[in-house]
């Protein structure tokens, strides 16, 4: 199958690039994976993509974009890309069917997942007070407890985040020390409503319907407690899916593709969306914004080729 | 009046700031115009913001997000902005009523306007076979005969674009030479289904419900002639609404608001997201992706001021 445009990735960057290019009339197909929607599926109510005036769930949007998708007759294959081939236009990316695809322009929109720490308690309560996205859920805790877990910027920033709206904000930090910039670190020792536990890791999320604490171990004493909150939220980094494209595309020392005039990665042809290429923002309207600027370069490639 | 952030600007950009602003409890306050919408309001018919997969027409779409910040209760002037004075935080912004507002950020939305040929013919005819944007409007010009007015980059863009659906399209410019680059130019001229009319003007767009033809002068010969057609796309440029920000905040020399970072401009504090930063994509989810990015960069700004 020989096609303009195949877009690996179904979630709102993928989905954007296939509505702008199937109404641009080109042949494009959508490479999602099983079940195809990328993170908004695990995102219970959504308030903040703009035209929703009632929350929805992220499920719910991304099957409004997959029927938007199905309405313009974009095929979406809920098969994962295995492999891919960018040595030569048309670009080669096999499916973990066995399926090959030729392209023209080749669209990632594979996304990023957030770091978790693995543990049962944590997956059982997720969505019920555990959460990767304080910008996305922090509205829900006012005047709550709540922990973050972390010691990096995005630590810090999610903690003076939800200061404005939780009573108390504990930050727990394996480490003795932040990672964080000098001006954020001074700017959260100062906030009242922030305190810091050190040394410590997660042993245990607690909480039956909801969250309502953490069992935590000191690393250095080896002393374990428990410490009451309603909300977690873990901010220890994101990976970004990339792995298919390492040596292929360049990619940041984080693994996110690196991207030049908002989408062209480092081969002509090859244009990168969502979150895959965005370190810093990571919101549904960012990616959808992304994916749509990704169809109209690529279009302006396949113009010119 | 102190806010936190002042948004200039209530179209899908300056909503998607207030939305993001609001929920992260920053005081916050929309100065649109009368009426606020920006430019969507001037559209029909939507199909390619990601999330409606029946079509809606721009008003109904800025409504709706109108009605999410109603609910997260940011307030919406209707006045313009005056005047703002970016010599010192917090800045200050004089609307049209006298009210003069101080924020610690602000966000300017302002959009851009297609550039129009200011004939009544093409205002009554407007969106009844006339458009500015041939990346929303072409799909429905499956099989028609449809004009292109210019001789730029853009022009030649849609021209090629609109080759896809249309079964003919002229290029109507008034010098008998194209400022576009050489490979387009290329392009174009080997394409079927795309023919040149040089040395034109547009003297009237004719047409009772919808566009019958376009009434062209030869600026030459000064012979006048008709040409018919089912649609026409005005391809002559943009002006960013940016007159506002002369000499306070970097302009590029077409007077885009000069970004880097994404939404940082010249000024510290003052972010820029949009249209009137982006002289490229000019698309609606663009420009609320974009907004979104600049409420959290005026967040990160906030967190360390």
């Amino acid at each position: 199958m020989k096609l303009d445009a195949l877009i690996i990735g179904a979630g709102p960057a993928g989905c954007t690039a296939a509505i702008y290019l199937a109404r641009a009339g080109y042949s494009t197909l959508l490479l999602g994976s099983t079940p195809p929607g990328g993170q908004l599926l695990h995102t219970n109510e959504i308030e903040n993509f703009p035209g929703f005036p009632e929350p929805l769930s992220g499920a719910e949007l991304m099957m409004q974009m997959h029927k938007q998708c199905a309405g313009l007759k974009v095929p979406l294959s809920a098969e994962k890309a295995a492999s891919v081939d960018l040595s030569a236009n048309p670009f080669k990316t096999t499916a973990s069917d066995g399926t090959v695809y030729e392209s023209r322009t080749l669209i990632v929109a594979t996304g990023a997942t957030a770091r978790w720490l693995n543990i049962e308690s944590e997956n059982r309560l997720r969505n019920k007070g555990v959460s990767a996205c304080a910008t996305c859920d922090g509205f829900f805790y006012r005047g709550k407890t709540v922990c973050v877990i972390g010691g990096g910027d995005s630590a810090l920033g999610d903690a003076m985040f939800l200061s404005r709206f939780a009573a108390s904000v504990k930050l727990i930090h394996r480490r003795d020390k932040l990672r964080a910039c000098a001006a954020l670190t001074a700017k959260a020792q100062s906030n009242p409503k922030i305190s810091f536990v050190w040394d410590s890791t997660v042993e245990e999320i607690l909480g039956g319907e909801t969250v309502s604490g953490l069992r935590l171990k000191n690393v250095k004493t080896g002393q374990v407690s428990d410490l009451a909150c309603n909300g977690v939220f873990l901010a220890i980094g994101h990976d970004p899916a990339s792995e298919l494209f390492d040596g292929k595309l360049d990619l940041d020392k984080e693994g996110y593709i690196s991207v030049h005039d908002h989408t062209h990665t480092s081969v002509p042809g090859v244009f990168a969306c969502g979150d895959v290429a965005d370190p810093r923002y990571k919101q549904a309207v960012c990616a959808a914004g992304s994916g749509c600027m990704a169809a109209l370069d690529a279009r302006d490639y396949l113009n010119r080729l």
